[in-house]
Protein backbone atom coordinates (compact mmCIF):
# COMPACT_ATOMS: atom_id res chain seq x y z
CA UNK A 1 0.00 0.00 0.00
CA UNK A 2 2.92 2.71 0.63
CA UNK A 3 4.17 1.71 -2.48
CA UNK A 4 1.18 3.09 -4.21
CA UNK A 5 0.82 6.00 -2.10
CA UNK A 6 4.44 7.05 -2.81
CA UNK A 7 3.93 6.35 -6.68
CA UNK A 8 1.54 9.08 -6.35
CA UNK A 9 2.93 11.40 -4.83
CA UNK A 10 6.20 10.83 -6.60
CA UNK A 11 4.11 11.42 -9.97
CA UNK A 12 1.83 14.18 -8.66
CA UNK A 13 5.60 16.23 -8.12
CA UNK A 14 5.12 16.99 -11.76
CA UNK A 15 2.49 19.55 -11.72
CA UNK A 16 5.59 21.92 -10.08
CA UNK A 17 6.56 21.57 -13.73
CA UNK A 18 3.64 22.90 -15.27
CA UNK A 19 3.60 26.67 -15.97
CA UNK A 20 0.45 29.19 -15.58
CA UNK A 21 -0.52 31.95 -17.46
CA UNK A 22 -0.36 34.20 -14.79
CA UNK A 23 2.88 35.99 -12.48
CA UNK A 24 3.49 34.72 -8.78
CA UNK A 25 2.29 38.35 -6.70
CA UNK A 26 5.63 39.65 -6.14
CA UNK A 27 7.70 38.84 -9.23
CA UNK A 28 7.74 38.73 -12.69
CA UNK A 29 7.97 34.80 -12.50
CA UNK A 30 5.09 32.10 -14.31
CA UNK A 31 3.61 30.59 -11.34
CA UNK A 32 3.31 26.98 -11.50
CA UNK A 33 0.71 24.50 -11.15
CA UNK A 34 2.23 23.04 -8.08
CA UNK A 35 2.76 26.17 -5.93
CA UNK A 36 -0.90 27.79 -7.36
CA UNK A 37 -2.60 24.45 -5.64
CA UNK A 38 -1.36 25.21 -2.34
CA UNK A 39 -2.05 29.25 -2.66
CA UNK A 40 -5.90 28.43 -3.52
CA UNK A 41 -5.82 26.16 -0.63
CA UNK A 42 -4.35 28.13 1.55
CA UNK A 43 -7.19 30.66 0.46
CA UNK A 44 -10.10 28.36 0.77
CA UNK A 45 -8.98 27.90 4.47
CA UNK A 46 -8.37 31.61 5.09
CA UNK A 47 -12.04 33.18 3.05
CA UNK A 48 -14.42 30.30 4.06
CA UNK A 49 -16.42 32.78 6.21
CA UNK A 50 -17.37 34.41 2.91
CA UNK A 51 -19.04 31.37 1.09
CA UNK A 52 -22.28 32.33 0.30
CA UNK A 53 -23.79 28.78 1.15
CA UNK A 54 -22.75 26.72 4.00
CA UNK A 55 -19.62 24.90 3.17
CA UNK A 56 -17.95 21.38 4.20
CA UNK A 57 -14.40 22.40 4.63
CA UNK A 58 -12.54 19.51 4.61
CA UNK A 59 -14.04 18.54 1.07
CA UNK A 60 -13.74 21.98 -0.32
CA UNK A 61 -9.71 21.55 1.01
CA UNK A 62 -9.55 18.30 -0.95
CA UNK A 63 -10.85 19.66 -3.74
CA UNK A 64 -8.08 22.36 -4.04
CA UNK A 65 -5.31 20.22 -3.61
CA UNK A 66 -6.29 17.58 -6.45
CA UNK A 67 -7.97 20.62 -8.87
CA UNK A 68 -5.11 21.15 -11.03
CA UNK A 69 -3.71 17.13 -11.20
CA UNK A 70 -4.74 16.22 -14.54
CA UNK A 71 -2.99 19.77 -15.82
CA UNK A 72 0.32 16.82 -15.57
CA UNK A 73 -0.98 15.65 -18.69
CA UNK A 74 -2.76 18.11 -20.64
CA UNK A 75 -1.21 21.36 -19.09
CA UNK A 76 -2.77 25.19 -17.81
CA UNK A 77 -5.48 26.36 -20.35
CA UNK A 78 -6.35 29.91 -20.05
CA UNK A 79 -10.33 30.11 -19.51
CA UNK A 80 -10.54 32.03 -22.07
CA UNK A 81 -9.94 29.70 -25.07
CA UNK A 82 -12.76 27.71 -26.20
CA UNK A 83 -11.96 24.10 -26.08
CA UNK A 84 -15.09 21.93 -25.79
CA UNK A 85 -13.28 18.26 -25.79
CA UNK A 86 -11.36 19.61 -22.28
CA UNK A 87 -13.31 17.82 -19.85
CA UNK A 88 -13.37 14.20 -21.36
CA UNK A 89 -9.30 14.72 -22.30
CA UNK A 90 -9.18 15.59 -18.25
CA UNK A 91 -11.54 12.80 -16.77
CA UNK A 92 -8.96 10.57 -18.67
CA UNK A 93 -6.50 11.99 -16.72
CA UNK A 94 -7.76 12.14 -13.83
CA UNK A 95 -9.17 8.28 -13.81
CA UNK A 96 -5.59 7.61 -14.67
CA UNK A 97 -4.07 9.86 -11.60
CA UNK A 98 -6.41 8.75 -9.26
CA UNK A 99 -6.75 4.92 -9.92
CA UNK A 100 -2.69 5.01 -9.04
CA UNK A 101 -4.22 4.88 -5.55
CA UNK A 102 -6.28 2.07 -3.62
CA UNK A 103 -9.77 2.25 -4.45
CA UNK A 104 -11.89 3.58 -2.07
CA UNK A 105 -9.23 6.74 -1.45
CA UNK A 106 -8.64 6.92 -5.48
CA UNK A 107 -12.47 6.55 -5.84
CA UNK A 108 -12.95 8.99 -3.12
CA UNK A 109 -10.49 11.74 -4.89
CA UNK A 110 -11.72 10.83 -8.58
CA UNK A 111 -15.77 12.15 -7.34
CA UNK A 112 -14.27 15.31 -5.53
CA UNK A 113 -12.71 16.12 -8.82
CA UNK A 114 -15.92 15.30 -10.91
CA UNK A 115 -17.75 17.51 -8.55
CA UNK A 116 -15.35 20.34 -8.57
CA UNK A 117 -15.49 20.13 -12.12
CA UNK A 118 -19.44 20.34 -12.70
CA UNK A 119 -19.64 23.28 -10.52
CA UNK A 120 -22.98 22.37 -8.92
CA UNK A 121 -22.42 21.55 -5.36
CA UNK A 122 -21.63 24.75 -2.80
CA UNK A 123 -18.46 22.88 -2.51
CA UNK A 124 -17.50 23.38 -5.85
CA UNK A 125 -18.78 26.65 -6.31
CA UNK A 126 -17.10 28.59 -3.45
CA UNK A 127 -13.50 27.13 -4.19
CA UNK A 128 -14.42 27.78 -7.88
CA UNK A 129 -14.91 31.55 -6.97
CA UNK A 130 -11.14 31.66 -5.33
CA UNK A 131 -9.64 29.40 -8.27
CA UNK A 132 -10.79 32.52 -10.64
CA UNK A 133 -10.07 35.30 -8.16
CA UNK A 134 -6.63 34.44 -7.57
CA UNK A 135 -5.14 34.37 -10.81
CA UNK A 136 -7.59 37.97 -11.51
CA UNK A 137 -5.69 39.84 -8.60
CA UNK A 138 -2.24 38.37 -9.79
CA UNK A 139 -3.41 40.20 -13.09
CA UNK A 140 -4.15 43.65 -10.51
CA UNK A 141 -0.61 43.28 -9.02
CA UNK A 142 1.33 42.93 -12.08
CA UNK A 143 -0.01 45.56 -14.26
CA UNK A 144 -2.58 42.99 -16.28
CA UNK A 145 -0.32 41.50 -17.37
CA UNK A 146 -1.98 38.34 -18.82
CA UNK A 147 -4.80 40.00 -19.66
CA UNK A 148 -2.04 42.24 -22.02
CA UNK A 149 -0.37 39.21 -23.22
CA UNK A 150 -3.75 37.55 -24.57
CA UNK A 151 -5.44 40.31 -25.32
CA UNK A 152 -8.29 39.98 -22.79
CA UNK A 153 -10.69 42.93 -22.63
CA UNK A 154 -13.16 44.00 -19.44
CA UNK A 155 -15.66 42.76 -20.90
CA UNK A 156 -14.44 39.27 -21.89
CA UNK A 157 -13.35 39.47 -18.12
CA UNK A 158 -16.39 39.85 -16.83
CA UNK A 159 -18.24 37.58 -19.23
CA UNK A 160 -16.40 34.59 -18.06
CA UNK A 161 -15.71 35.59 -14.17
CA UNK A 162 -19.06 37.07 -13.05
CA UNK A 163 -21.28 34.36 -12.47
CA UNK A 164 -17.94 31.98 -11.70
CA UNK A 165 -16.87 34.03 -8.74
CA UNK A 166 -20.77 35.43 -7.59
CA UNK A 167 -22.33 32.16 -7.49
CA UNK A 168 -19.65 30.99 -4.80
CA UNK A 169 -18.89 34.43 -2.87
CA UNK A 170 -20.62 37.61 -3.99
CA UNK A 171 -18.23 39.03 -1.37
CA UNK A 172 -15.79 37.93 -3.32
CA UNK A 173 -16.97 39.35 -6.66
CA UNK A 174 -17.67 42.62 -5.14
CA UNK A 175 -14.09 43.27 -4.16
CA UNK A 176 -13.18 42.04 -7.57
CA UNK A 177 -14.91 43.97 -9.55
CA UNK A 178 -13.94 46.76 -7.39
CA UNK A 179 -10.18 46.03 -8.55
CA UNK A 180 -11.51 45.74 -12.37
CA UNK A 181 -12.72 49.42 -12.04
CA UNK A 182 -9.70 50.70 -10.75
CA UNK A 183 -7.61 48.77 -13.48
CA UNK A 184 -9.79 50.75 -15.67
CA UNK A 185 -9.13 53.63 -14.47
CA UNK A 186 -5.59 53.29 -14.05
CA UNK A 187 -5.54 52.41 -17.64
CA UNK A 188 -4.14 48.92 -17.30
CA UNK A 189 -7.47 47.49 -18.88
CA UNK A 190 -9.82 48.09 -22.11
CA UNK A 191 -13.14 48.51 -22.35
CA UNK B 1 -12.58 41.65 6.86
CA UNK B 2 -12.25 40.59 3.04
CA UNK B 3 -9.22 43.29 2.88
CA UNK B 4 -7.75 41.05 5.75
CA UNK B 5 -7.88 37.91 3.89
CA UNK B 6 -6.45 39.39 0.67
CA UNK B 7 -3.37 40.99 2.25
CA UNK B 8 -2.76 37.85 4.12
CA UNK B 9 -2.76 35.76 1.08
CA UNK B 10 -0.84 38.73 -0.76
CA UNK B 11 1.79 38.07 2.20
CA UNK B 12 1.83 34.45 2.17
CA UNK B 13 2.37 34.24 -1.80
CA UNK B 14 6.16 35.52 -0.66
CA UNK B 15 6.34 31.78 0.60
CA UNK B 16 6.96 30.68 -3.42
CA UNK B 17 10.13 33.03 -3.47
CA UNK B 18 11.58 30.70 -0.75
CA UNK B 19 14.10 28.29 -1.63
CA UNK B 20 14.72 24.69 0.17
CA UNK B 21 17.73 22.70 0.23
CA UNK B 22 16.38 19.79 -1.76
CA UNK B 23 15.24 19.56 -5.59
CA UNK B 24 11.75 18.37 -6.89
CA UNK B 25 11.49 15.21 -7.87
CA UNK B 26 11.53 15.12 -11.44
CA UNK B 27 14.41 18.08 -11.77
CA UNK B 28 17.49 19.31 -10.93
CA UNK B 29 15.40 22.65 -9.67
CA UNK B 30 15.33 23.45 -6.08
CA UNK B 31 11.82 23.12 -4.72
CA UNK B 32 10.22 26.20 -3.17
CA UNK B 33 8.34 26.29 0.36
CA UNK B 34 5.14 27.09 -1.64
CA UNK B 35 5.10 24.12 -3.71
CA UNK B 36 6.17 21.92 -0.82
CA UNK B 37 3.71 22.97 1.09
CA UNK B 38 1.31 21.66 -1.43
CA UNK B 39 3.19 18.72 -1.63
CA UNK B 40 2.97 17.93 2.08
CA UNK B 41 -0.57 18.76 2.26
CA UNK B 42 -1.41 16.20 -0.36
CA UNK B 43 0.91 13.14 0.95
CA UNK B 44 -0.87 14.10 4.31
CA UNK B 45 -4.16 13.77 2.38
CA UNK B 46 -3.22 10.79 1.01
CA UNK B 47 -1.35 8.54 3.56
CA UNK B 48 -3.55 9.00 6.35
CA UNK B 49 -4.10 5.29 6.73
CA UNK B 50 -0.32 5.34 7.90
CA UNK B 51 -0.68 7.30 10.85
CA UNK B 52 0.39 5.62 14.07
CA UNK B 53 -2.48 7.04 15.82
CA UNK B 54 -6.29 8.37 14.91
CA UNK B 55 -6.21 11.80 13.53
CA UNK B 56 -8.20 14.47 12.61
CA UNK B 57 -7.89 15.06 9.40
CA UNK B 58 -8.67 18.79 8.65
CA UNK B 59 -6.28 19.43 11.26
CA UNK B 60 -3.75 18.18 10.36
CA UNK B 61 -3.92 19.32 6.48
CA UNK B 62 -4.29 23.17 8.13
CA UNK B 63 -0.68 21.95 9.94
CA UNK B 64 0.42 21.00 6.39
CA UNK B 65 -0.76 24.36 4.44
CA UNK B 66 0.57 27.01 7.03
CA UNK B 67 3.88 25.42 8.77
CA UNK B 68 6.57 26.73 6.46
CA UNK B 69 5.10 30.87 6.39
CA UNK B 70 7.43 31.73 9.13
CA UNK B 71 10.32 31.17 6.50
CA UNK B 72 9.34 34.05 4.46
CA UNK B 73 10.75 36.28 7.69
CA UNK B 74 13.15 33.64 8.09
CA UNK B 75 13.96 31.38 5.01
CA UNK B 76 14.54 27.41 4.93
CA UNK B 77 17.07 25.81 7.03
CA UNK B 78 18.30 22.06 6.72
CA UNK B 79 17.42 20.08 9.92
CA UNK B 80 20.90 19.25 10.56
CA UNK B 81 21.78 23.18 11.29
CA UNK B 82 21.79 23.82 15.14
CA UNK B 83 19.69 26.77 15.71
CA UNK B 84 18.75 27.20 19.33
CA UNK B 85 16.91 30.08 18.71
CA UNK B 86 15.17 29.05 16.01
CA UNK B 87 11.41 28.29 17.62
CA UNK B 88 11.75 31.67 19.00
CA UNK B 89 12.93 33.88 15.98
CA UNK B 90 9.81 31.92 14.35
CA UNK B 91 7.41 32.33 16.42
CA UNK B 92 7.32 36.04 16.10
CA UNK B 93 6.76 35.89 12.69
CA UNK B 94 4.03 33.84 12.89
CA UNK B 95 2.61 36.40 15.55
CA UNK B 96 3.17 38.49 12.82
CA UNK B 97 1.39 36.50 9.79
CA UNK B 98 -1.68 35.33 11.49
CA UNK B 99 -1.91 38.66 13.56
CA UNK B 100 -3.16 39.43 9.90
CA UNK B 101 -5.98 38.01 10.05
CA UNK B 102 -9.41 38.57 12.12
CA UNK B 103 -8.39 37.42 16.08
CA UNK B 104 -11.14 34.14 15.98
CA UNK B 105 -9.05 32.68 12.69
CA UNK B 106 -5.57 34.02 13.21
CA UNK B 107 -5.46 32.73 16.89
CA UNK B 108 -6.18 29.06 15.52
CA UNK B 109 -4.01 29.40 13.10
CA UNK B 110 -0.92 30.45 15.59
CA UNK B 111 -2.01 27.66 17.99
CA UNK B 112 -2.17 25.02 15.23
CA UNK B 113 1.28 26.27 13.94
CA UNK B 114 2.66 25.92 17.64
CA UNK B 115 1.10 22.28 17.92
CA UNK B 116 3.16 21.08 14.87
CA UNK B 117 6.29 22.68 15.89
CA UNK B 118 5.82 21.07 19.70
CA UNK B 119 5.13 17.67 17.95
CA UNK B 120 3.33 15.92 20.82
CA UNK B 121 -0.18 15.47 19.33
CA UNK B 122 -0.87 12.73 17.08
CA UNK B 123 -1.78 15.18 14.39
CA UNK B 124 1.72 16.77 14.60
CA UNK B 125 3.73 13.63 14.49
CA UNK B 126 2.02 12.32 11.34
CA UNK B 127 2.51 15.86 9.72
CA UNK B 128 6.06 15.94 11.06
CA UNK B 129 6.71 12.37 9.94
CA UNK B 130 5.76 13.01 6.33
CA UNK B 131 7.57 16.63 5.99
CA UNK B 132 10.61 14.52 7.02
CA UNK B 133 9.76 12.14 4.54
CA UNK B 134 8.99 14.14 1.41
CA UNK B 135 13.21 15.58 1.52
CA UNK B 136 14.15 12.18 2.00
CA UNK B 137 12.77 10.72 -0.95
CA UNK B 138 13.88 13.73 -3.08
CA UNK B 139 17.23 12.72 -2.12
CA UNK B 140 16.84 8.96 -3.03
CA UNK B 141 15.61 10.44 -6.29
CA UNK B 142 18.45 12.60 -6.67
CA UNK B 143 21.18 10.70 -6.02
CA UNK B 144 21.22 12.27 -2.79
CA UNK B 145 22.12 15.58 -4.29
CA UNK B 146 21.49 17.33 -1.04
CA UNK B 147 23.32 14.66 1.40
CA UNK B 148 26.53 14.79 -0.36
CA UNK B 149 26.06 19.07 -1.18
CA UNK B 150 25.44 19.06 3.35
CA UNK B 151 27.80 16.11 3.57
CA UNK B 152 25.34 14.56 5.79
CA UNK B 153 25.87 10.83 6.54
CA UNK B 154 23.88 7.83 7.15
CA UNK B 155 24.09 7.88 10.69
CA UNK B 156 23.01 11.63 11.10
CA UNK B 157 20.09 10.94 8.70
CA UNK B 158 19.22 8.47 11.39
CA UNK B 159 19.86 10.16 14.01
CA UNK B 160 17.54 13.40 13.10
CA UNK B 161 14.68 11.36 11.06
CA UNK B 162 14.46 8.12 13.14
CA UNK B 163 12.16 9.26 15.68
CA UNK B 164 10.51 12.05 14.09
CA UNK B 165 9.26 9.79 11.97
CA UNK B 166 8.62 6.83 13.13
CA UNK B 167 6.78 8.16 15.94
CA UNK B 168 4.25 9.75 13.13
CA UNK B 169 4.35 6.25 11.14
CA UNK B 170 5.90 3.01 11.71
CA UNK B 171 5.02 1.85 8.29
CA UNK B 172 6.72 5.44 6.80
CA UNK B 173 9.89 4.55 8.64
CA UNK B 174 10.11 1.07 7.58
CA UNK B 175 9.69 2.45 3.95
CA UNK B 176 12.56 4.98 4.47
CA UNK B 177 14.79 2.73 6.35
CA UNK B 178 14.90 0.56 2.88
CA UNK B 179 15.24 3.46 1.07
CA UNK B 180 18.07 4.55 2.39
CA UNK B 181 19.52 0.76 2.64
CA UNK B 182 19.66 0.75 -1.10
CA UNK B 183 20.93 4.24 -1.54
CA UNK B 184 24.07 2.77 0.42
CA UNK B 185 24.29 -0.19 -0.86
CA UNK B 186 24.48 2.22 -3.92
CA UNK B 187 27.26 4.57 -2.87
CA UNK B 188 25.08 7.53 -2.79
CA UNK B 189 25.08 7.98 0.82
CA UNK B 190 28.21 7.26 3.27
CA UNK B 191 28.15 5.56 6.39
Amino acid sequence: MIENFVEFIKYADQLKQVKRKTFNYHEKVYENSGEHSWHLTLAVLTFSSLSNEKIDLLKCIKMALIHDLVEIDGGDQIIYAEDPDKFDRELKAAKKIFGMLPSELGDDLLETWIEFEKKESAEAKYVGSLDRFLPLYSNVLNEGHSWKTHNISKAMILDKNENAISSGSTEIWNFAKKCLNECEEKGLLKN
